[in-house]
C-alpha cells in the first residue's frame, strides 16, 4: 500500500502503472490543479484519502475524504498506514511532506529532488529511495561497493545546440522544448539552465555521502550514470529514459521482471561524454563551491523558483534566471541553516530578496 | 606463492609486476624460447623451479632445477606448493597444465583461453579465474546478479578497416599489425580473423554457464563487456586495456588499490557498438552453431592452429585460415568428445586432416 503525492504528473502516472502491474494498493492520491485526471484516478484506484492543493476546487473532486492545502495533507499522511510515500511534488512544496513522512517512520520514494537540495542535512537518508534515472543508475552500479568517484549525465536541455547569443532571450516556449523527453515545466526549464543537474549533484552528494561527483553531457540520454572504482574500472548504466524503472525498484526493492526493453546496442549510434561549459550554463560556475557547501541548496532553490516565476510572466530573460540565482547565492553565501525553522526562514528571506 | 606458465610473454611479464607489487612469491617460472628474458626473471624472482619447452636449451638456463618439455613440467606442477597457477601458455599446449593443476587442487588464473575452448566440458569452472579484459569485465558487472544476456567487445583486429578484397591476401606483417595493442603472434592473427572473439564467446559460455552471449565491435577498446539485466538495465565495463587489472584480481581476489588510472571520460571521444560482419570475418558464420555445440571447440582450435602455421610459412592466404577452419568444422561437426583421451584423439585427427 502506498501514498502518491503528485499523482497526475508524469511520475505519478508511471507510479500508478507500476503499482497496478504489481498489485500495490493506493491508499491516498494527492494532486494539484489537474482535477479531471485526479477524478479518473480516483475511479480507477479507489484511494481511501485524496489531497488537493486548494480548497476552492474541493467541490470538483469525486471523493468523500478530501484534504486541502499543506496542513491538511500533512495531517492526512499521519492517518495513512502505508509504509511508502511516493513524493513527486514539484519544488519547495515537496519538502514538508518528505520531512513529515520520515517523522512518521515511512520510507520516501523521492522524485521531489528539492527536498534534498533544500534540507539534505535534516533528512535521514536511510529512509530515502530516489526516483531519478541518474541516482537509480548510481545505486545500480555502486551497490555495496567502495567507489572513488560518481558521474551523472546531463542531456543539455533545450538550448544545448543553440548559439549562445540567441539563448539569452529565448522564449518560454523554446525553453519548454526539451530535446529528449517531455516533463513538467519547472524541471524542463531547470534542464535548460543546468540547474536541474546541479540539484542532482547535491542530491547525489547527500544520498551517497560524497563530494567526489561530477556531471558530463551525454546528448542521447542512454547512459545515465557512471561509477569510477579504485582499481581503475569504470562502470556505466545504460537504459531507455523511462521513470518506470527507478519507480519499480523504489516500490519493490528488487526487480527481476522486465520493466523496460533493454537498449539496442547496435542501433543506438555513437555516444560521447562532453564537458558542461559555464558560458552556456552560467550556473555551472558555482558547482564545486555548492558541493563543498551543500547547505546553500536552500538559497539556490528559493532564488531559482522565484526566478522561474519571473521568467514565466516575462519579467526576466532566460539568462536572467541564472543571474538571479547567482546573485542570491553571493548575497547569502555566509548562511548555514541549523534546523527546519531556520531553513524555512532563509527560504522566505531569499524569496523576499529576489522579489525586493 | 604462485607458478607462472608462460612467464616471458606479455601476460607473464605483467603477472610478475603485480606479484612483485603485492609481495607474492614466485615458486616456478615456465617459458618457451626466450631464454635471455627467462634468465633475467630467474635472477630477479628466484623461483624454486624453472621449466622450458626444449631439452636442447637447458644448458642456457641459469638454474639448478630445470624441467624440460610437457611431461616434466606437469611433474613439476605436482612438486609445487602454490595454490595458484597462472597459465599464460599459447594454444593447445596450455590444456594439459590446466587439467593437471585442477587435478592437483590448484586454482588456475587462466589466460590460455584454448584450455576452455578445447575442453570446457572437462574443466571444473569453480577453479578458474580468467585473465582476459572481456571476461574480467563480465565478472565485474555480473557478480552475484541474475543476468539476461552478456556482451563482449571486439576491436576488429588488423583488417577491420581494410577493403575486403585486399584482406584475402594480406601478408603476415599486416596481420600482426594490431590497431589497439601489442600481443603475441597467434592471438594477433586470431584477432584479425575474429577467431579470438569466437574463442572468448566459448570461454564465456563455460565460465558463466549461458549461451545468451554475443560480441560487438567497439573499435576504441574502452568498453570490454556489457551485461543486460531482466529489468531493462544494461551495465558496461570501461577501462584501459592493460592486463594488470584482471591479473591483480585473479591473484588477489579483491582489489581496492589503484591498478590502472581510470578512463578519462571527457577525452575518450565517441564510442559505438557495431555488428561483426560475416563477409569480413567468415568465421563468424558459425558463431551461433558453435555456442550451441561448444564441444566442437576442439575441432576449431586444432584446425585454426594448423592453419595459422600454414599461413606463417606462406602455405595459405589470410582468408585461407578461416576457410580451413570452416572446412574442418563441417567435416567433424558430428563429433562429441567424451573425455580427455577422446579430446586428445580428435585434436590429433583434425590436425592430420588439415595437413592431409
Amino acid at each position: 500500500m502506498i501514498v502518491i503525492l503528485g499523482s497526475t504528473g508524469s511520475i505519478g502516472v508511471n507510479t500508478l502503472q507500476i503499482a497496478s502491474r504489481f498489485n500495490i494498493q493506493i491508499e491516498a492520491l494527492v494532486a494539484g490543479d489537474n482535477i479531471s485526471i485526479l477524478n479518473e484516478q480516483i475511479r480507477l484506484y479507489k484511494p481511501k484519502f485524496v489531497g488537493i492543493k486548494e480548497n476552492a476546487k474541493k467541490h470538483l473532486v469525486d471523493h468523500k475524504n478530501i484534504f486541502c492545502g499543506e496542513e491538511e495533507i500533512l495531517d492526512m499522511l499521519g492517518r495513512c498506514e502505508s509504509k511508502t510515500v511516493v513524493n513527486a511534488l514539484v519544488g519547495y512544496a515537496g519538502l514538508m511532506p518528505t520531512l513529515r513522512s520520515i517523522e512518521l517512520g515511512k520510507k520516501v520514494a523521492l522524485a521531489n529532488k528539492e527536498s534534498l537540495v533544500v534540507a539534505g542535512h535534516l533528512i535521514d537518508i536511510s529512509k530515502i529511495t530516489p526516483i531519478d534515472s541518474e541516482h537509480f543508475g548510481l545505486w545500480y552500479l555502486a551497490q555495496n561497493k567502495k567507489f572513488n568517484k560518481l558521474y551523472i549525465t546531463a542531456s543539455g536541455g533545450a538550448f544545448r545546440d543553440w548559439d549562445i547569443d540567441k539563448i539569452k532571450h529565448a522564449s518560454l516556449k523554446d525553453a519548454l522544448n526539451h530535446p529528449n523527453w517531455s516533463m513538467g515545466d519547472k524541471i524542463t526549464i531547470d534542464s535548460a539552465t543546468m540547474t536541474n543537474k546541479l540539484f542532482e549533484l547535491l542530491e547525489a552528494a547527500w544520498l551517497f555521502d560524497t563530494i567526489n561527483i561530477d556531471a558530463v553531457l551525454e546528448k542521447k540520454s542512454i547512459v545515465h550514470a557512471l561509477v569510477e572504482f579504485a582499481d581503475g574500472s569504470t562502470t556505466a548504466h545504460f537504459a531507455d529514459v523511462d521513470m518506470k524503472l527507478p519507480i519499480a525498484f523504489a516500490l519493490l526493492g528488487e526487480v527481476n521482471d522486465e520493466i523496460l526493453k533493454p537498449i539496442d546496442l547496435l542501433n543506438m549510434g555513437a555516444i560521447e561524454f562532453l564537458p558542461i561549459d559555464t558560458v552556456r550554463y552560467p550556473i555551472w560556475q558555482i558547482k564545486d563551491e555548492v558541493l563543498a557547501k551543500p547547505h546553500l541548496g536552500v538559497v539556490i532553490n528559493a532564488a531559482n523558483e522565484e526566478a522561474i516565476e519571473k521568467y514565466k510572466i516575462g519579467r526576466c530573460s532566460f539568462v536572467g534566471i541564472s543571474e538571479i540565482v547567482l546573485d542570491a547565492y553571493k548575497k547569502f553565501d555566509h548562511i548555514k541553516p541549523s534546523g527546519v525553522e531556520d531553513t524555512i526562514k532563509i527560504n522566505r528571506e531569499v524569496r523576499k530578496y529576489v522579489n525586493g
